[in-house]
C-alpha cells in the first residue's frame, strides 16, 4: 500500500467569482470555496457505497470506512487499494472472504443511515470491551493539542467549509485529516493508523466536530479511550461513552473544557 | 394530521453532572447536553430507514425526509402519521401505491449514505426544473431573517449541539426548526410546510448548517429560489445551485454576506 497518495491541499479548494456583500458595498471578487466530491468504495468487487467528501486521503478514508464499519479488521490482510481519480472509485481487495460482514453491513444500512452510518444497537454494543487503558493527560496538554490541530485545518482556514480530526499523544498530532464531513475526518484518521500501523489504545482523538453516537462508537471501535472536542456532545455519546471507558471532553477552547465522561485519566 | 405534537423544547435537553475546567478551578457542576434518539421510518408498513435526530417534530422530519427521498410528492395523500415514542417509530401511510418508488430508494440509499442520503446524479437533475421565480429580496432583510433565526435557537443557546433551519419570506420565519442534524433540520422545516400547506416558492430557507450538494437537492427539489447559511457551502452545491436556478448566499453574518449564484434576486 506504498502507492497510497499524500494530502494535495490544491486539490481540495477551487476558486470562483462571488458577490461580497459588506456594509459598505457589494462587489465582484475572487474567492476559494471547498470542493465535494462522491467516492464509491468497491470491496472485493462488491460496491458499498457512495460518500460525499473532500477529494484527498482517500484512501484512508476508503479503508477508514471498512474499518468504521467492521468490514475488515485490524489485523486483515489488505491485496490492494486503488484509487481512480476519474470515476472517484477506490477499489480494495482483501484476503478474507467478506461475504457474512457483508450481509451484517447491509442489515445496518437498511437502519442506519443519515449523517452517517454507524448506529446504536444495544445488542451490537456487546462486541465493545470496556477501554481499561489508563494513559494520563493533563488538561494543558489537551489545550497544547487543540491548538496544534486548528493551526493544521488550513483548508477551514482558506474556506470555512471543513472539520478536522487528529490522533494526538504527548508527542504532538501524530495522524491529522480534514473533510467536508465530520465523519469522513475520523475514518481518514482511522485509515492512515491502519496503513501506517500506529497504536491508537493510549492516543487522543481530537475534532473540531460535534460528538454524536456515531462519532463514539467509530472512536471506541479503535479503543481510543479519550476523545476531545471543541463543540458538544449528546446525550447519547455521553451514554456510550460512560458504558465503554470512553473519556469524552467537550468545548475544549483555549484553557476550558468539559469532561463529561471518566474524568480520572485528565489530570 | 391535526394529532401531529408540537415543539417540547423540555425533551430536547437534558441535565448531566460534569467536570467543566476553566484557568481558574476544575469543579463538578450541572450542565444540559443536547438529546439524540433513533427515529425509525416506516411507510406503508415498510421499515425504510433508522435517522439519529433531535426528539421533537418528529412526524414533520419522517414526511419532510420522504419528501426529500421523492417517495411522497407534496400532492400525496397522507391516511395516517402515528408517532410511537416508546419505539421511536414512525408509521406513515400513504394512498399511493409505494414499490417503485421504493425499489428507486433502495438503488438511491445502495449508494447514497454517509452524512445524509440524498446524493448528485446527472441523470436524476433532470427531474428538476430551473427555478424561474423571482422574488427580490433586500440584503437587509436577509440580515433581519438570520438575526431571527439566530434568537429562536434555543436548543442550540443551552447546548450549543444543535443545526436550525428557518423558512422565511418578507414577513419574517414562517416555519422553523432545529435539531442534531443540519440535514434533518431541513426535513422538519418542509415536512412542516407540508402539512401545513405552506407555500415556498417563493421563499427563502435559512441555515445555520454547511451547504453542501444534499442539502442543495433537498431544496432545490422543494422549488425554493433562495438559499442563505451562516457557513460555508461546498463546490458541488455552488454548481447544482448554478445549474437549477437557486440563489445561494453563504457565510450571512450581520451585514455581510457572501452571494455564489444567481445574486439577481438580492438587491
Amino acid at each position: 500500500m506504498s502507492d497510497i497518495s499524500k494530502n494535495k491541499a490544491s486539490n481540495l479548494t477551487r476558486e470562483i467569482e462571488i458577490v461580497k456583500i459588506t456594509p459598505e458595498e457589494s462587489k465582484k471578487i475572487k474567492d476559494r470555496i471547498v470542493c465535494e466530491v462522491p467516492l464509491t468504495i468497491i470491496l472485493n468487487g462488491i460496491r458499498l457505497i457512495k460518500l460525499k467528501c473532500s477529494p484527498d486521503r482517500l484512501e484512508y478514508l476508503a479503508l477508514g470506512f471498512l474499518l468504521s464499519e467492521e468490514l475488515i479488521k485490524r489485523d486483515t490482510r489488505v491485496k490492494y487499494v486503488r484509487l481512480n481519480r476519474e470515476r472517484w472509485e477506490v477499489r480494495i481487495e482483501v484476503e478474507n472472504k467478506i461475504k457474512d460482514r457483508l450481509l451484517f453491513f447491509e442489515r445496518r444500512i437498511a437502519s442506519g443511515c443519515g449523517g452517517g452510518i454507524a448506529f446504536y444497537r444495544e445488542i451490537h454494543l456487546s462486541n465493545y470491551t470496556f477501554l481499561e487503558e489508563k494513559p494520563r493527560y493533563f488538561h494543558k496538554d489537551i489545550s497544547c493539542l487543540m491548538e496544534e490541530l486548528q493551526k493544521k485545518s488550513l483548508t477551514f482556514k482558506i474556506t470555512g467549509g471543513t472539520h478536522c480530526c487528529g490522533l494526538g499523544s504527548k508527542k504532538g498530532i501524530e495522524v491529522f485529516a480534514e473533510d467536508i464531513g465530520r465523519h469522513n475526518a475520523v475514518d481518514k484518521v482511522f485509515g492512515e493508523c491502519f496503513v501506517k500501523k500506529v497504536p491508537t489504545e493510549d492516543k487522543i482523538i481530537l475534532t473540531s466536530g460535534r460528538v454524536s453516537s456515531e462519532i463514539l462508537i467509530k472512536v471506541a471501535s479503535q479503543k481510543v479511550p479519550v476523545i476531545v472536542s471543541r463543540s458538544a456532545p449528546t446525550d447519547l455519546a455521553v451514554e456510550l461513552a460512560e458504558k465503554l471507558g470512553v473519556t469524552l471532553v467537550g468545548f475544549a477552547r483555549g484553557n476550558r473544557m468539559n469532561i463529561y465522561t471518566h474524568p480520572s485519566r485528565i489530570v
